[in-house]
């Protein structure tokens, strides 16, 4: 059984954030928190995400285990897409970066603005 | 004055994940943790990195005020990189990183190969 030992997690950081460093999966994590959700509300929701983006992240959490699909078979057929524990296990994590974005985003913003202007 | 309302940082997470999550910076950030190091020195320890990949990150750390550069004035001149006090707040976040991989790692394995064999 693979472990955290294995290739694709030699770098402990590096395996939460491939997890996790999506260009929209934070936003997509942080959405589905509110419930099950189909794939027209939670494009909305994240705005300026095109179809084909957002579809491709969320394949790559459903790989993950972190989104469950459910198609209910209905007509029109209704698909519906949720967070499972894994994801929400992940609620440390975001607290961290959320903390650290809190404290110091303004120090990164002003360092990046003195750099360019050099 | 920027600050974490700024474009950059309009989502929380994403803002941190901007810092942190490039190919190469968690193990940059993590390498220099030891103290400052000469280039070569930092390249021969993170092993698979190319020079110009190495050269790009460390730009892009300096820029956010992660990394300080400090050229020495000798003859051949010495250049050493080594991580600031910005770097060094960011350790609730990479514990956070870690203990999630230590703990959820091997499960995010296995649902990869469970989804790849269907």
């Amino acid at each position: 059984m693979p472990n955290s030992s294995d290739p694709i997690f030699h770098c402990p950081i590096g395996g939460t954030l491939e997890v996790i460093a999506g260009r929209w999966k934070p936003e997509i994590i942080w959405n589905l928190q509110e419930g099950p959700m189909r794939f027209n509300e939670l494009k909305r929701r994240i705005g300026t995400v095109s179809q084909k983006m957002l579809t491709q992240q969320l394949r790559e959490l459903i790989r993950d285990g972190l989104v469950i699909r459910t198609q209910f078979a209905e007509i029109p057929p209704r698909v519906e897409y949720e967070q499972t524990d894994l994801a929400k296990s992940l609620t440390p994590v975001f607290e961290a970066l959320i903390n650290w974005s809190d404290a110091h985003g303004g120090a990164v913003a002003q360092n990046r603005a003195n750099y360019d202007r050099e």
